[in-house]
């Protein structure tokens, strides 16, 4: 770490020290995902996000205009929104949904996403300064790419209801960690709600499923 | 739990003032979810809830044995989960779906709903000392009740589906106000969730939808 007069003077030419070489804004990336997972978004603060990436404020400065700029490249970079839908899009439009859940299931347990977007739910909820920045970034950024994609005339309530019913599914499973729900394989929460997003998103029905009866 | 004292005199022979006439008890539920609703689960104190209701602190005390307990009454009192599951499964095993949704959601519509349910849902979702209180409401009481009066084996983790979608739902309707879904009309999003929810509910397939082309 370069802590090495963090708090007084830092020399710099051009760019602040740091930026040019050694992970700098990566490293910022990584403390600020820390920070945010835990002391939530109102109480980080940028001067700590510098302490624990061992860089000056500056550099931190210099990278990002401001906590709500850091935070939604905190959310942005694991969750990559745009590569999601993209890829899901990619495949046979009846496979939408299954294609969407387990994408978005399989990332959320990975350890370097999970933070995040935990992070992410919980501030979007929340009352203070940070929720409606986040707010903009889910429409924006997840909500908006999704609707682009569909060509439906109704694309832009199609996508909100798919995205009520994969936030609310996250929020479940990751957040309140409610049981069963919590602990089910990946592959049955798959089955039950990718014809779910299907059908917001498409408005195809799926093809029924029996009550289940080895339980 | 009977804090008689907290500074000043409070006359009483067996119950506190104001608990046998003038509604103590129905007035401290209702600045609670005010305060609730203002300041937060965290924030929110018994002493500012006695003081909004115009109550000795010790009336508070007397009713309720703690913050959790009356932060379960708060949300009890009007959600009335017991109420909603009852009448929704009365009618036919068809709409339970249908019938869900639209109960859900023209009670949040009601003003003495909305702040006690968005404020369940963002404790919910918090790392705060009420979240695993709010969460032990929500599995016992909502989810419990919606999983008994379900034939199915796997009842609970249909019961946990389903709420996935309604909490979802109600946080992008409700709590971030995504638009279109925050001001579709009642009707346009039973007819989209409702079936989502006979779906998990009961494993019946919706009829199918074509895309809107009224749009």
């Amino acid at each position: 770490m370069q802590n090495q007069d963090d708090g007084g003077a830092v020399r710099r030419r051009g760019r602040p020290r740091g930026s040019s070489s050694g992970g700098g804004r990566e490293r910022i990336v990584a403390a600020a995902s820390a920070e945010f997972h835990e002391r939530g978004y109102e109480a980080a603060s940028l001067r700590s996000i510098a302490r624990r990436a061992g860089v000056d404020s500056a550099l931190v400065h210099h990278y990002f205009d401001d906590k709500a700029g850091l935070f939604t490249e905190v959310v942005r970079v694991p969750l990559r929104p745009d590569r999601i839908i993209a890829s899901v899009m990619e495949g046979p439009a009846e496979l939408y949904g299954e294609r969407l859940v387990h994408s978005v299931l399989t990332l959320w347990e990975r350890p370097a996403v999970r933070p995040a977007a935990t992070a992410l739910l919980r501030t979007a909820v929340g009352t203070g300064t940070g929720a409606s920045m986040v707010r903009s970034f889910l429409k924006g950024e997840l909500l908006g790419q999704l609707a682009r994609a569909l060509p439906a005339p109704d694309a832009d309530l199609r996508a909100s209801l798919a995205a009520s019913q994969m936030a609310g599914l996250l929020m479940l499973r990751f957040v309140l960690e409610i049981d069963p729900l919590s602990s089910a394989p990946v592959d049955e929460v798959v089955a039950a709600v990718g014809p779910v997003i299907q059908w917001h998103l498409t408005g195809t029905a799926p093809p029924g499923r029996t009550t289940a009866t080895d339980a």
